[in-house]
């Protein structure tokens, strides 16, 4: 069959490989709020007019709603907004557009698998930018030195997915800078940056450098994982260029309606940064013979563990309980890793023992 | 930058193009089912759980609903069937699979704009087969014979978009095997198909025919275009190349569970099919003069009409009250044509009028 090879190659990706959660088993592996959403999604929901399920998505309440919420970060119009379904999606819709032959994206490892897989699919090169300590740091300025002629887009999840850690807007506008001379395009995929503060966010540096765009989604910060919904803001000429192929009727119409009002609870994601911190805390002091806290932004609900010894970590934490990904999933890890989710206080208990003693074994 | 060149070219998508509907206009422009949704699917929503909106879906709902759907065509498994938000998305992501250069993607015209302009943005040439007639009759053969061993797929929407002619199976078996022998593809969107039977649908060849993929939405039939939501039927290796290069988490969760509802209401698209076969009646009989009712099956709620001047029908049935899709978006037409949908019953008679109106003034 005349299908392209690329499809034919084993490819990875974490979402496939985790095992399934028992009713026994803390489920502390998918990156979601463990809280769920805010109560405004729900009650947009259960109100939603049902007469407009018939006809194409027209809703421009997410559109107006995105506007509101960086009010004080930048001044956006509904032109630089790309609905998506999902945040993942929005990667698989990038990648093609600047994939010609010989194109290269560079990014840290490890990083968002499903991004590192998709940037093979397009037959472009993943240039890995592996960390520089034992803790995971990444460091901009290795970073920087792989970007090239070659490099059509620079690849930054901030915060890193999976360890949780965060990079700050002063490190970072020299690969804005660095990128523009080489006209390279910056993704900033900021799944997870609605549990910090927007001034945080890239966002704030788009209209200084058209190659920006920022990745954001509902699923993380917003609780709205089942809804599948998310956005990319750029340039209006860039949005224009993504929106020629990509479904134009993206989110649907009570999708909208909902991220609309999860929108208004402003600081949902972030109001539990404190909760998350002492938990990460306590994950710290449960660690430090066998297992290592790796390099992690305490106000984060993820973070990455890792074993001194070559052991398979994600299953001596689910003997102790607790479902976790394998750091098989990830680039620059192994099985010696996991990736966990901060789980909601009642249960924080259950995995800081499960931690301290897979720790204390050794 | 470095974007690939296609991004800059100029594309056409009617979805963008259409003037927005004023409310003394009576719209027949986009294709749905003008009574909207059956009322399962919108009790399903209304009984949703909202905490399941927290986590990623995994509800099967779906998958199974579809399986139930055709098991008097083929015998299905999960594997055999891919989710999408909206069977447009389904477009772009198979288009890739087959995207080598030099490869060709065959298919009658005019047919459903946005798989044409999805085909140029992959850079492969869509070999567009006119008809054969004065009243754009399809011809099984005319497309054959343009089949080649650079011919990696064919695309054939049946019932087609803009007229609603339908081609039976029997005409399209020699199509499949043609295709098998040049090792391409078969891509049957039917899109419009719940407006007909299921038997009269290619899914009872998908065991003889591993190169065949079936494409449905719950946009037109089951008149849920606002949820974005469809599924492509192939053998399980393909859903498997495809499921690479695609969101794991397509079709959202409530979703899933809305149309598996609508799917119990298994007649519901095809209940009207006299009432629409009345309207096309009483528009075959309205025209004949200026205008010529396009071949068309009259089951399905869409047909196209042409002027046989160099006029804007488009603007010339507006001034009547009418809101239609111009020609200009449609390969092989052009602005003396329009695609209409049939309107509720109640409205029938404003549509009839205005043709009739464009017809006798000549």
């Amino acid at each position: 069959m005349k299908i392209r090879e690329v499809y034919l190659q084993e490819t990875k990706s974490y979402a496939n490989h985790t095992p399934q959660p028992r009713p026994d088993i803390l489920d502390c592996s998918l990156g979601v709020n463990p809280y769920g959403p805010p109560s405004q999604a729900l009650t947009a929901i259960r109100e939603f007019d049902l007469s407009h399920l018939g006809d194409y998505p027209h809703s421009t309440a997410a559109h107006d709603a995105i506007i509101h919420y960086w009010r004080n970060q930048t001044t956006l119009k509904r032109e630089n907004i790309l609905l998506v379904d999902g945040s993942v999606s929005a990667l698989y819709l990038i990648n093609p557009l600047v994939a010609k032959p010989g194109a290269e994206v560079v990014g840290f490892i490890p990083s968002f698998t499903d991004m590192i897989v998709n940037v093979g699919m397009q037959e472009m090169r993943y240039v890995g930018v592996p960390p520089v300590k034992e803790d995971y740091t990444e460091s901009v300025e290795a970073l920087m030195a792989k970007m090239d002629s070659n490099t059509a887009l620079v690849y930054i999840d901030n915060p890193n997915n999976p360890t949780g850690q965060v990079l700050s807007k002063e490190a970072l506008m020299p690969v804005l800078e660095r990128a523009r001379e080489l006209g390279a395009y910056v993704l900033m995929d900021e799944a997870y940056g609605d549990f910090i503060t927007r001034e945080e966010s890239m966002l704030s540096a788009l209209k200084e450098y058209p190659n920006l765009m920022v990745l954001r989604t509902y699923s993380k910060g917003f609780g709205l994982a089942g809804l599948r919904a998310g956005y990319i803001i750029a340039s209006e000429e860039l949005i224009g260029y993504l929106s020629k192929a990509t479904n134009p009727y993206a989110m649907n119409e009570l999708t909208r309606v909902a991220a609309a009002a999860a929108m208004t609870a402003e600081e949902y994601g972030a109001s539990r940064a404190e909760e998350f911190a002492r938990v990460k805390e306590a994950l710290r002091q449960a660690t430090g013979e066998a297992l290592t806290l790796l390099h992690t932004d305490d106000r984060v609900p993820i973070c990455a563990l890792k074993h001194r010894r070559e052991v398979d970590l994600q299953a001596l934490l689910y003997e102790h309980g607790v479902l976790t990904v394998s750091g098989e999933e990830f680039d620059a890890m192994d099985a010696s890793c996991v990736r966990l989710r901060i789980p909601k206080a009642q249960d924080a208990n259950t995995l800081v023992e499960a931690v301290r003693a897979v720790n204390c074994a050794g």
